[in-house]
């Protein structure tokens, strides 16, 4: 589990998906962002986006991700029943409206516009060029369904949200949560839950002002590496 | 998420899957166990079960399921891909060699012995019923996959383990645990993990004995409700 967020920051303003804002004039300069479902193809953003994850929760000595191992254990499944990536991106032009994933049957991309006051500086621009050369890829999020028994209801488990750094603090965490909160009540789904460290108070913050309860009483458990393959050998 | 187990107990007598432990002399009074994957027609023993984890929780405030929701969001995927729950059962004579649950292509079941001094008296023997009016239901666990993108592997999660009151301390929750690690071992996956409330001593050092990390940091967070449904007009 990994739950990185930026802290609140102004709500964007939304657009109708899929479309540039008609006859907007944007103050200051303007950043389009795009949640849209990951893809194969995103597997070596994905991989670094995890590994900055990482480092920024300071457990790069749990992190042993491969491309391989990403690229055999996700896409296996239809979106939505299991795991699910979506990829956010930016760019200081609209999306292309011929984008090839404007006609994913599974989910249409989600467009938002933010206004800031300065550029924002990318030193990773040409690492995480996404579909042209105006596109980047911004954070992720990965979520699969989990169920409620209380409920008798599915919902989402949130693994990671994650948003780089240098596009925090704009809003961009919010539209990611925002998009699987959306999709869960779209599904009829129960809940969305994730994890957060107990230190990291500006996403604490962040998640209640987004309507979240933070309960405290609840620990994980967790069976892995030595302690878990001892079971292989067990009746 | 709801995780009650009992506490430790000696460890049962591994008897090879399926078969009656041969030329076997119990002493005292011996109680088969079978952990095997539930049916649709386990729905009615699955929700009562679920009620009475949400009793023991002191959350049935927060219990809603039906038995036409659990119908309906259970068993509609293959087992171990998505919702799974493994049944146990309980016998004072062995399980019997022709059942059908022997033939289930996905899992094959899983029979124990214990040995107790005492037979164990069940106030619920009727209502808990099931193949046979030897076989009652005891227990269960409620898992799905999870995601370590650390790992970039699958994971169980496990979001209920419960055996009823009067099997408790008997090894049966460890039976139980051990069925879903032992599966995870099989499919090759990263972690099992699944959560308890701080207060329930017993149940975290079960957990711990059976080789479990407790996890301090991390906190749940959860969107659900009134919260949740805002999502569902917003962009």
């Amino acid at each position: 589990m990994a739950a990185a967020a930026p802290p609140p920051a102004p709500t964007p303003t939304p657009t109708p998906p899929n479309t540039v804002p008609a006859g907007s004039t944007p103050i200051g300069h303007p950043l389009f962002s795009r949640v849209r479902l990951a893809t194969p193809s995103d597997v070596p953003h994905i991989h670094k986006l995890i590994h900055q994850m990482a480092v920024f929760e300071r457990l790069t000595h749990l992190f042993s991700a491969t491309e391989s191992a990403l690229s055999a254990n996700l896409f296996s499944d239809p979106p939505f029943r299991s795991f699910t990536i979506f990829i956010l991106e930016v760019s200081p032009k609209p999306f292309p409206e011929n984008s090839p994933h404007n006609a994913n049957p599974n989910y249409t991309p989600v467009v938002h516009i933010i206004h800031s006051d300065l550029p924002v500086e990318d030193p990773e621009r040409e690492i995480f060029k996404s579909e042209d050369e105006n596109i980047a890829v911004a954070g992720f999020v990965l979520f699969f369904p989990n169920f409620s028994s209380f409920l008798a209801k599915p919902g989402f488990y949130i693994e990671d949200i994650f948003v780089r750094e240098c596009y925090r603090r704009k809003g961009l965490g919010k539209i990611l949560l925002s998009a699987v909160a959306k999709q869960a009540v779209k599904m009829d789904y129960g809940r969305v839950e994730w994890v957060v460290l107990d230190w990291n108070t500006n996403a604490i913050q962040f998640y209640e002002e987004m309507g979240a309860q933070i309960l405290p009483e609840w620990r994980i458990c967790r069976l892995t590496g030595d302690a878990l393959q001892v079971y292989g050998n067990t009746n």
